[in-house]
């Protein structure tokens, strides 16, 4: 098969788990948001060493699964495992450090959600039950590994979230701050999209390619632009779908249901055409 | 953060747990379908010793969860522990007795299922198998919850539904009898959507708010009707988007992948307007 | 209820639980991509004792599964428990004689995903994580065992795909090889649908049926053709619904949040009505 | 090798198991001594409910556990599983119905051993701590068992209380009312001794077989006495070993760490013959 | 039945169960060395966050088990379960704070043990492996809480370290330090025995009552001494019993197998009458 | 502390853990005696995979075991981590090779129970229950490893079998075949015991030391040979206590309770000093 190095594979070299994946994220999200993700009460005076031993877990779990990725690379397929495993710590460590500069943005999604959002009791509940917040919570943590260009790690936490939310947003779009998916099951978000601050995105709608480019063997050529760019203020309401390297101005409303595959200026509100009555019984 | 108790999170108080909400639906469902959602086999004769225990241990999830969600809302801030625990026991009480009138209802649910899809073998397997009818079972319980006033256990109900069905139904929308949803993924049902009896929703579809009314610091006004009505014996197929306080009147036919922000008469039935064909290729 | 067998239930009797179809699904994927879908490490000289041990895992829970099928069907109530045991011996036979072949089909759903998707970055990233091939493994399984008549089983192994992926495909559905479904949030293919070779669907496409027959006590007809005839190299995207036994002529593309109840011609392209821009600010 | 059916072993027969039998003692115990043996407390009400479903369970397991050890014995080659099945869940019944008597006799087990030890605080105590009324509950369902005429299984039971006791008593002892081991590490007690009523032993004592008769192929003749009898009222201290079918006398006193092959008149008192100083420093 | 409460037995009452009791053991154990009793390794940097939530366990568990067996005792019938949980609360402090001096006479009984065994590789060898030194440890924390005058749950620590060692020392005995007892099985030592420094026991040796005083109606009466007083640097060989309120002098050295009802002056030794010949074959 | 390496203890080195050492043997006894030692029926065609697994499951608990046992050990201070590693591979290899060997050895212990025991039923229930039989397969593996001069992991296995069976045998003592312990709570065997052919021990048996020699500094001088010699066809009945480097001889009896600190003549047959009777009533 292809990209995957034919060398690896040998009984020392650690793998790829969803179980493992799937911890980090809870891990990651309790030292971003103490207190919440998790069932048993923790006294104060103890918090600190709980958090002391799940940064360490953290750190254990991420620096493996990062050295996974770089072994089911390809590019790596020079490099010993010394230095993968080198080369992962240093990414685990850089992750680590990176956590308060999440929760930051990611206090903008949940102010944004709740002051968008009627039927949200407070901020507490949107941490505890907002799948919408659950699927950018995954996305900003895969996100921040793929800078750090760890392989597939990044995409296996998106699937997760996906598969329990319906959302499918890949690590690689670029998402500001403010953003808010509501409800959500359905939502797609491609590699290569670009999105503002103060998005407001509902259930159904996807941002994604109309077409790609191919190599002379027909293979897709990877890494092209090829998904929307979002600007701030913008609203786009459900099961619409945004196709192709297309600008949606500032401050646009993109209605429910539309097939939108060319720009939309600043400003502009797209609606779907009108219904015509059924012409005849069903 | 808005609307939790400051002065809540005492070593002694019930913390809210999702593995113990799931687990309240499960036997729930038990108690009303004896033999379903279960996979060992137990004989008639220790049938009834299972339900006694399964009943008791109901209560006590119930009425723990309850109580906490109480202690999470800040409009309880002044009961005392005690008064909460008295309250939540009453509670589960009430919710407890009200199941079979829940088995009643439910019941036209599944008639409704089976008469409306060829596909459907048995009403057994509608129990058993249908994503809809999981997604009706977890809205009933948790509107039962919210006519109680429970706070947030009814909506950490119904996003556990979501999660693995796809649908997400607010616990505060009022729903009729015979009620079908079929496939279902994306569906979305808003807080104040009324739903009439004998109504059949298709996956993809939303009934939810076109916009809501903001207070003078910009807050969203909670508890503004902004859902739909929806008469009786009205069909929505697939990916429709319905918004706003409108009135969708009896027996009308919504087709698919339609935006609706206007009334539809008793009886009219709409369809997308034609579709084009492309002017160029891809 | 209907359709059950009102004698069977003794206390001898196999009972169909998910848990084990879960794990059917799990060991037949790995017993068709050996080294996938594990978590731990076996070298190449004890993975073949691996793989005869969840062989004989495999046939000895899918054949109390399809039991248990038989048992909950009404057409075997005449069947004693030892003929049932037979028959359900005998199919997971047949079914395991059929894995290499299933693996040959899936092996051209990988290909037709990785040509098509420029995110890719190895056939193995797409076995490891996509949900569309993840639903399609789960449909091939499933359809093979429908092939087999097997009752409930089959159906049974479909939702659990639907419940993690948001992609519900009936098992009776005709699916040719190279089939590619992308994200694929809510997509349903109904139980009489025939898709030719070549075929991409996008998330939220349905093909669905529009009404159906029913006979003098106004019960739906069983297995009556009523879903879609999807021709070969056909692109559907996201979020159309396709209805009724209508067919889609080869090589045609059907845009976007469509709505489509008629015969498409080979290589006609439908895109949906130009949008109109909204008539007042919102 | 010997007394072993060469043509059991079928893939359908059931197998011994140290952890159900563990599980049967548990739940003998517990439906004997309700409240005790458990570490969650249950309500009056839920009580009947819990002791129901352990009664079926304690049915279920030693009904499959009597099979497993009539499949296992040499003697029931020529039944068919259906008649070892048959006999099992007969013995399983007859054993449950001895129940009441069993408690009976343990009951002056406990009074004995709370009206002997100065330290005891409460007749709960022993029950719950004393691992000498712990083996002698073992021996006296084990006993029960062995009057049933059911092959190894009583013996896998005694052996369980012998690792977790210290106290090795044989199924096959006849043992009266009134029994009392105190601290018991070390005790034996043969298959052929009979023990009075009211009888007290110490740690380290061994009523065993000085030899045995052996055939004309030299193996041993099984099921000739050869153990004590132990008369009414005998206290027998530490560490004395009582060997060959002797008789020790009504209200006989046995000191420590004496060696005795020969009877023992009724009331007599022995004693170890007076130690001499160390000739030599050591 | 005898000294248990009859209005106890309430719901919310905390109940006694050995789980908690061996995690007790094993907390203190951790606590007082740390590094050992643990199987997975855990850098310096950790260390501290693991100890300060395993007191903060032990903590929760003594107090928890303290309250129960305040609750099972008669004495406490008439607190209220607030006045029971304010003086476990107190009393696990206490233990906790005694800990440091726990381990400081737990190293005098290590360094006994390493001097006194040529087979000992180590000292580390003695802690981990040593049933000795597990009874030691086991016998030291209950003593300290029967000083605490908890009821119960000494008896219960002892009793888990009999099980497991075949040791059996009353925790409500009182020995010195640098006390060694060697391979062990079947060690008895009665509650009221007084043990000198630098005392060695080996297997089999038992400290017990000779008879003990009863009262009017035939009761046992508690807390008279009737157990051994040992002097200091005595050593007692395998198997001797020792009976009753006698004094074992300084230094002396008691052979094994004997049985010794009177007091022993300093520096005396012991040993076994001269054994006799066999007057006739086996 | 004495004898441990003060330079290990690095985050990468394996540990000494109970749970994997519990494991080994219990791989071990399955593979030297296979379909005992396990609860769940295999057929003869998967027995063979399982046996691979088992197999390469036990080559790396073993090896992991090993190395962790060396890297306790002060005397490998001076050795790589790498080193020690492929001196455990080696071990673990030379080990498995001898379980034929072992397998052999033992086959004569088990005949010679069941010989010698007229209580027992078949060669089956001696391997599945005799705690004699356990504590032998224990030693047997541990003196194995001992002689490939495995550090303190032979010690744990055998305190493993200490601590279920009462028997406690030091790995480093010699003995020949056919062997066997009858109930054996409390036997002692030391570490430079040698043992002959066809030996008998009862429960309560000491082989020990009577005293041993110290060097300047008092500590014990190791590896003196202390413990007696025991000939071929030697019966010791139960709580004798055998002391010093003496020598009985082959066919010598030795009756039960006695105290023996010199050589026994080959066919001597010894008996305890005749009891006396009480001068007084107790």
């Amino acid at each position: 098969m292809r990209h995957v190095c034919p060398t690896r594979g040998g009984e020392g070299e650690p793998l790829l788990s969803n179980t493992e994946v799937c911890r980090i994220v809870e891990l990651a999200s309790r030292l971003m948001f103490p207190g919440f993700f998790t069932e048993s009460y923790r006294g104060q005076s103890v918090m600190r060493a709980v958090m002391t031993l799940e940064c360490h877990e953290l750190h254990e779990l991420l620096s493996r699964q990062i050295a996974a990725g770089l072994c089911f690379d390809r590019d790596n397929c020079e490099s010993s495992v010394e230095e993968i495993h080198k080369r992962a710590n240093t990414d685990a460590d850089a992750f680590i450090e990176s956590l308060p500069e999440l929760r930051r943005v990611l206090d903008t999604d949940i102010d944004a959600t709740y002051l968008g959002d009627p039927a949200a009791v407070s901020t507490h509940e949107i941490i505890a039950c907002y799948p919408g917040f659950r699927a950018t919570i995954s996305y900003r943590i895969a996100h921040r590994l793929q800078l750090l260009e760890v392989p597939i790690v990044p995409r296996m936490i998106t699937e997760l979230a996906h598969s329990s939310t319906g959302i499918d947003i890949h690590p690689g779009a670029s998402i500001g701050k403010s953003f808010v998916i509501d409800h959500g099951t359905g939502v797609v978000i491609g590699a290569t999209a670009i999105i503002g601050d103060n998005v407001k995105i509902y259930q159904g709608v996807t941002l994604g390619a109309k077409s790609f480019v191919t190599d002379d063997s027909n293979n897709p050529v990877k890494g092209i632009p090829r998904h929307p760019i979002i600007g701030n203020n913008v609203v786009i309401y459900s099961n619409s779908t945004i196709l192709g390297r297309i600008t949606i101005g500032d401050d646009a409303v993109i209605g429910g249901n539309l097939w939108v595959t060319r720009d939309v200026a600043p400003g502009e509100k797209l609606i779907q055409a009108r219904a015509d009555n059924f012409r005849s019984t069903r």
